[in-house]
């Protein structure tokens, strides 16, 4: 009876009327219109496609197939798609007027039709129906026996033109792997950018044939072949992605002066005793690959030739691996402390009137150029390149903000006023852990400040960055995604696509989603806790984990020597992530409860300081065995006495005592225990001040 | 009072001797004591290397420092171990006598011996010392707080030589990320030789310089690049592992035949009508890359010497990227058929006077043997190439048995007293879904016959097979382990050590462990339930898994013709594993149950029973929302009225007609519904039939 019941309502939903909002689109189309009818996936169904486009597009729709054969298990029988109008009467038509190029300004956009029995993507070129085969993907409905797509129209195309994530393959090396995924993630939510961080203080990693000192010197083994650079310029290439490498110089420089250090900007005095005169030498300092976090001062001499011929010979050599037109050449974050030291480098100063640090920094970037211009790219660098003296060619990365004592993206705006095309980072620090509010609501068009179109029209779009101090093969993808998604859509969508509820709601369908293509977020959460936990049944550290963050911007490992560059990060503080679920349920209750005091709104808080009591008990058993857990103790002891406390208050209506409620609240803010914060602490304390 | 209490245990735990039946060591050792006291591990801990040894030991202990650094969360400050005697005061000093080189009857002994504040491995090579790192990690225990090694004497030494795995790359692909979360997993189960299927009906998976239609037209862009080949062979060799490659030929040769189908056995016949006389012509056969499963007829043609040309040439550049001593030429299953209908095929075998079809194999196969001589390489293959003229330098792979019609690892015994060495699969086809147990059992030494102590050392060891017609990257962790983790310890243990409760028990940790190395078989199962219950929380789809198996031993995919190559495999069947876990505690608690009934016992059967109820009636409203759970649910139905009926007769106490419970019981045994069978059929029985 049961059973027929089902079935009833199963049909029921077989003819209900997709809603707009019922969507798990991201980045949100430009232009969406849902229409009468359904589309039916059987195992029949076919790809065709038409028109004159790169072939990236018979490798993206084929992967197409095999994730929607993966998704409903129908096992369709077309394979791979390899040529032009192999199936002409497929019920999916695809057709690209143009061969799409990878670069800026590329033409994206599209047209997807789904009607019953048939579905149509246009778009100008393979870039833009690409794009259309992920929104198609996203549009995938499901009764209980059957899976489909909604009839819709969609036209849609990029708000910006540079939508980018940064991954740091320097500080903890990510292998080929870890890449690939984010290249598919990256493509899921149509970013076109793939800014690869190879080169820092702590470690080289390029494969250099002419230059083997770089790798055997200063990578520790964990570098990528120049085959495989290649090998993933081509898979982002078939995504629609270019691939922007860096170099980072002059400054984060430990790594290539480890293998180079006569091109140092460090000298040590030798005073001499030759007799009766003293006389002074200097030596050529040696440097060590950076194990710990932070900024170092070993930096390129920019005053010496051999510096310009070492890294000319290096452009020769990394450029060719990439196809794209621009190469970053870092340029952050150097201090000139060896510069000023060093009278050799404050003589070449004063001889090319070079008035401080930063002109000296520019005459050094400007010698780059042509090096780069020999292979056809444009130097790209964090903001700091920025000077009158700078090519108008170059790119500008806006990076600092309030962190770094200046107003958000300031150097933004003055990129564009002063000619430059710009790309925004700052507020899309992911690595900072912050929530996905602060990131979704960081829009690269200013909003203060008026810009003349031409000026708008030099802000290219935005880069999410994914420092990896604290980051592993193993942990990145969670610090990465799914907030990164959130990025994508500022990047693409509409600028008032803004709505936090219905983002929040989409994240879970799209978080989910990412996991076919090998990202690891959420898998590997379970696998940490298993190492955490000792293989015991962990569902009191997933409870706790619901509830906490793990310390943001810069202030977990603060010496930058807690951890270093190969420890393994599988802490508590490791699974953690921002926006914890729980957390954010729980503000949702306490502010309806506050709103108004009702048995059911009561039992919604209430329920949460119940789970956390018996949260903490649990990890206090699990503990016995588990010497990971010892640390979260004393903050979940915390919680668990003040939800103790505002029990008897809200359920017994007891009064207690003030001083002892503020006291345990404070304790409940405590950053000093497992490198983790309550995330809970904001709604405790509305509830109590209440 | 509950926390000091936890403390007064913790510290008890602290002082306790472990017991050796507390361990969870795999492969068991030869010789294990344990003594007093305990190696508590600090920061501070460190690794001395001293002796000879070859550098793969360098790296063995960075990542012996890593593993450990992981699951104890103390981040050592050791970082890389480059180079001999770095610390000598050290508290864990490794001593090897020799470089190791790798290769059959190398001497992998160590011993390792901990005492309080010091470990001590000596070993005869490198290869021993790794092997001991791996026993080093195993050894771990902690209490509440702290983790710690028993003081100990360990004396080990490998049963057999050759202790294999078979990964077969051509059906599904598996890409070099899959081939190295493998090898580590070997090398953490102390095997020693990777047999790479790299060629077969479904794919040509190597990239060749001279000969590039190989991979052009038959490996649909699936294949390894030769760096990538001399990387993973770079790799292996790091932890003590053998590649030995294997191209299959003359049969399977559907992919060699896409390339290069003028070399094929199948020759179309053409009658002409030129005037009055009819001529007949033969034409070359175009040949398909293979998408379904199952035994094909192209075949390589033995009578064309161009044959032999490609063969060499392939060799020529094949060869040098692989170290090892042996190469697998395959040589299974060849039926013949198209050497049979071809007349220049049977003119050559007269000519050259060869009997039948299996003499023209070998007198093929010998043919091969000069083109690997010439790179210092030694003939491997299947036992159909055996023959009384094959070379007696050959290695016969035995792998026929009671599935083939013929006795377990007959040739087994016919090549060791035919003077050849010989290496058994027969028993080991992980691929099958069999439980642990068969595999575990089966010896490669024959136990019914007598063997000279000659022939004995010719049995050099065994492999287990993993063929990949129902296994993708994202099962086939699931399909090799933990169950591998057995046969290595049938390979190197003692051949005594054959206690199943023992080895259930230590596989749990074992398997557990084997995640810190990537091997994913325990997290995918979690992102296959998201994609089957469609994001739903999926508690009952696991409990269900717990108790169902998928089809074995052929019977998944009978005509091969249901899964593509290309299909993803993401239904329920490839989430379930052989040994269903509560299938096993069920089965234990209806024999405790039927051996004395009382209440207890009988709550431990009614349980289970009740639990699947309930299943049932979770997966019918996940089903709602989730049309990949609808093939499970005859199944669960089954189960789930039996259990009811069960419930009356037992709990109730209530007379149940005798043919419903039949009828109901055979329903538990169909194999009809979603590719799997109920694990709990024969426990069902035994309770009903008591």
């Amino acid at each position: 009876m049961k059973y027929i019941f089902i079935l009833l309502i199963s049909s029921f939903l077989a003819n209900a009327q997709v809603k707009t909002d019922q969507l798990n689109l991201m980045p949100w189309p430009q232009s969406i219109n849902l229409t009468q009818g359904t589309f039916v996936i059987g195992k029949g169904f076919k790809v065709n496609i038409t028109g004159n486009p790169n072939s990236r597009i018979f490798n993206g729709a084929t992967q197409f197939l095999r994730k929607l054969d993966g998704r409903t298990g129908l096992f369709f029988n077309q394979g791979f798609i390899t040529g032009l109008n192999e199936f002409p009467n497929a019920e999916l038509q695809i057709n690209c007027v143009q061969n799409g190029k990878i670069g800026l300004h590329e033409d994206e956009s599209y047209r997807l039709e789904i009607i019953s029995g048939k579905i149509m993507i246009n778009a100008t070129s393979d870039l833009g129906a690409l794009h259309a085969l992920e929104t198609l993907l996203q549009m995938l409905q499901n009764n209980s026996t059957s899976y489909y797509f909604p009839a819709a129209v969609i036209e849609d195309f990029p708000r910006f033109s540079w939508r980018g994530l940064m991954i740091d393959a320097a500080r903890h090396f990510q292998p080929v792997d870890v890449i690939k995924r984010n290249l598919d993630a990256m493509a899921a939510m149509k970013m076109n950018v793939f800014h690869w961080h190879l080169v820092d203080d702590q470690g080289w990693r390029i494969e250099m044939k002419k230059h083997p000192k770089l790798t055997e010197l200063a990578s520790d083994g964990n570098f990528y072949t120049q085959e495989e650079i290649k090998n993933i310029v081509k898979y982002a290439d078939q995504r629609g992605i270019q691939v922007v490498p860096e170099i980072d110089v002059p400054g984060h420089g430990s790594a290539i002066l480890a293998a180079y250090p006569e091109i140092g900007s460090k000298v040590v005095m030798l005073n001499v005793n030759s007799g009766e005169k003293e006389q002074q030498f200097t030596q050529v300092q040696s440097y060590a690959l950076e194990r710990n976090s932070g900024i170092f001062t070993p930096t390129l001499d920019p005053s010496n030739p051999k510096t310009y011929q070492l890294l000319s010979e290096i452009f020769d050599e990394v450029c060719p691996l990439f196809s794209g037109k621009y190469f970053h050449i870092g340029g952050d974050e150097n201090e000139g402390k060896d510069w000023d030291s060093n009278p050799k480098i404050q003589e070449f100063k004063k001889k090319n009137k070079l008035a401080n640090n930063h002109e000296l920094q520019t005459y050094f970037t400007m010698q780059l150029i042509p090096m780069l211009k020999k292979h056809n790219k444009e130097l790209m660098g964090w903001e700091e390149i920025m000077t009158k003296n700078m090519s108008k060619d170059a790119i500008i990365h806006s990076w600092k903000g309030t962190n770094e004592g200046v107003a958000t993206g300031s150097s933004l705006v003055n990129a564009v006023k002063n000619g430059y095309k710009t790309v925004l980072s700052n507020g899309y620090y992911v690595d900072l852990m912050q929530g996905v509010e602060s990131h979704y609501l960081n829009d690269p068009m200013p909003k203060n400040t008026t810009l003349s179109v031409e000026e708008k029209a030099r802000i290219l779009g935005g880069e999410a960055t994914m420092w990896s101090e604290l980051a592993s093969p193993m942990t990145i993808d969670s610090r990465i995604w799914p907030r990164t998604a959130a990025i994508a859509e500022r990047l693409w969508s509409n600028e008032n696509v803004t709505d936090l509820s219905s983002l929040r709601k989409r994240m879970k369908t799209v978080s989910f989603r990412l996991e076919e293509l090998g990202i690891t977020h959420i898998r590997n959460k379970a696998v940490l806790f298993r190492n955490i936990s000792n293989n015991q049944k962990s569902e009191a550290l997933e409870d706790f984990s619901n509830i906490c963050e793990p310390l943001k911007i810069y202030s977990r490992n603060i010496d930058g020597t807690e951890y270093k560059t190969y420890s393994p990060l599988t802490l508590f503080a490791d699974v953690c992530t921002p926006d914890a679920i729980d957390a954010l349920d729980f503000d949702a209750a306490v502010n309806q409860y506050l709103k108004n005091k009702s048995i059911e709104n009561q039992v919604l808080v209430t329920d949460f300081l119940k789970k956390w009591i018996n949260v903490n008990s649990n990890l206090m058993e699990l503990s016995t065995n588990a010497p990971l857990v010892q640390p979260l103790l004393p903050l979940s002891k915390s919680l668990a006495d003040l939800s103790e406390q505002l029990l008897l208050m809200i359920d017994k209506k007891q009064s207690v005592n003030p001083t002892v409620l503020k006291d345990l609240l404070e304790q409940c803010n405590s950053k000093n225990h497992a490198d983790v914060e309550l995330a809970v602490y904001k709604s405790l304390k509305k509830l109590i001040q209440a």
